[in-house]
């Protein structure tokens, strides 16, 4: 095996070692099975067993209460951005919605092409995304409050989830879930592509809640209804096994050896806080999120100048770091540091930043 | 490694051994990226490759011209019953569709729910699916016809295909893509769940024709599009990595280990009718499809009672037979018999089968 890299990939990204170690060493045959975990039967007990155990783990770590349901529906995030409007959208009733960023600004369109009556009631598009917005007003008689808990591109997140009274609260949380505990209650759907945060990419989980998928009208498409998934515990059709299959040892991870979502809180803020404090001391380096709104996931910065930030992406690369340049709508740089990328690779990305300002400063 | 068992699953299947083999041994380190395949960005130069060579193996084993292009959309076959309709149901035009079975009927349900006028000119229902029907007209204003070329759980399959003459063909072809050569030419969309013939299970294959795309409604939502999909190389959103980095082995073992689809069918015929000349002399086994439509993937027989059919397959599966218990719905058994499943295996059923008739015939 080579090196492995310090990978601050923003998606697909990281996933814990031993998970990976645990997947190789029993690819060729499934605990006895004769077979490889990719060619097992959905519809065998081995699969049944997995699909089962990821379901329970994920009740646990976000102490779900029984009105709660996790289902994997293929198509990402991405797909969620149209069923839910599809599937939750009240008739006659409006669709509150937060714009926080790029993924925001996607769900809101989607729900728009449905020709829902779509309130954004909130943004921070004046300010370029830095930041999280307050004071705003969630109407009473919303069928819903969409916003998005942490945003991948500009670096922010929602430190406090936002007050929706007994309005549901949707919220997509591809890049922040399970990154420390929160109270699901006011939740009615929360979803997530497990790309960053969870597994391999190919499947979004959805949490939803029972109230939920009372609303999902009868005459849409099978595959595009909530109750579809719920009914069948995933397995209307075949579901992405793999990934679910690799999302349940990584929760296994997260339960056993991290401890669960407290731990794993106090150390991604440890993590996110050793770049954030380096950063606030440098005159070099710049943190391009407002203060308040800092993301716990993504640490967007920048240089001086492009020239500089070119000059240490390729040095960075050249050191064994990974995935540091912005997303291509933005530039700069982003040190994705979701779960399974750990405390050292954060340490050793400080003093590589640290030399490099150093020597270019 | 313990002992690999003959694998006749019907989905997800065997797949390659080599494939299986070359995925393990590189897992921790993806071509010297520092990391497993399962953590590089959908948007790394790896995984361009990767798609790049995916797609570019598909043109050349089914010969397909400039005019088609190859899609990968997660959701299954499942989602592609609501997406046809959907995209390629032209407004004010019937839409054919020839009924084989249950996926034949689950597509046709998902054209009705949405209020197409689906049409069915053809159908094997009052034969209990035992047989492909003869003698059917295609309306020339036909947006499509749809047809199922394989069909999983009875086990019959189109010998020849439909002639259809200007209607677009629309084929769902999950159970027996790549197994065999055809002329892509009449079909306007062809589309497989990879977990048969394929890949590990997690998304769909879709070929379509530039014509179809032109037909696409502006106001779908955007995943359900298929032309958000051929505008980005199927990368609007995060697709199915692993899947797709499978498949591209997998296809690489058929142009390079078998040496394409021609030989490819060859083999295929000759694993088939193992099992059907020895089923054909046999008074104990009785095959259920009918002669002229029998399967080359998936062999289905009875024998002279359930109660015999149940020592069979516990008999079977002690032995080390896999996934021989025909599909819930209809019982009885089913030899699976994909691309990835070797002619020893077959020849080792066969000898199984023989054995426990003089035992127990």
């Amino acid at each position: 095996m080579g090196k492995r890299i310090h990978n601050f990939n923003a998606g697909p990204a990281a996933l814990p070692l031993p998970v990976l170690e645990e997947i190789k060493e029993e690819f060729l045959d499934y605990k006895g099975s004769g077979m490889s975990i990719t060619e097992l039967s959905h519809r065998s007990r081995w699969f049944d067993d997995i699909i089962d155990e990821a379901v329970g783990r994920t009740k646990r770590l976000l102490n779900l209460g029984d009105n709660f349901q996790v289902l994997f529906i293929q198509g990402g995030a991405s797909l969620q951005f149209c069923m839910i409007p599809m599937n939750l959208a009240s008739q006659g009733r409006p669709v509150d919605y937060i714009n926080t960023g790029s993924w925001s600004t996607k769900a809101i369109k989607e729900a728009e092409i449905q020709g829902k009556d779509v309130r954004v009631i909130a943004s921070s598009e004046d300010k370029n995304f830095s930041c999280i917005p307050e004071n705003f007003h969630v109407d009473a008689a919303a069928a819903y409050l969409h916003f998005t808990s942490n945003n991948t591109i500009k670096g922010t997140q929602w430190v406090r989830f936002p007050e929706a009274g007994d309005v549901p609260m949707i919220c997509d949380m591809s890049s922040d879930i399970m990154s420390r505990p929160f109270d699901v209650n006011p939740f009615g759907l929360i979803y997530a592509g497990v790309q960053k945060n969870l597994a391999p990419s190919g499947t979004a989980m959805v949490i939803i809640r029972q109230d939920m998928l009372e609303r999902v009208p009868d005459d849409l498409p099978t595959m595009l209804k909530y109750t579809t998934f719920s009914a069948k515990n995933s397995m209307f059709n075949t579901p992405s096994c793999f990934v679910i299959y690799a999302l349940n040892l990584v929760l296994k991870w997260l339960e056993d050896t991290v401890g669960g979502l407290e731990e794993m809180g106090r150390v991604n803020k440890a993590k996110a806080y050793l770049l954030y404090d380096f950063i606030d001391q440098s005159d070099f380096f710049k943190g391009t999120a407002a203060k308040n709104s800092r993301s716990l996931m993504n640490v967007t910065f920048r240089l001086p100048s492009e020239e500089l930030e070119g000059r240490f992406l390729a040095g960075a690369q050249k050191e064994g770091f990974g995935g540091l340049k912005g997303h291509r709508s933005v530039g700069g740089c982003r040190a994705s540091i979701y779960n399974a990328t750990g405390i050292q690779s954060v340490k050793a990305l400080v003093e590589f930043m640290s030399e490099f300002e150093k020597r270019e400063g």
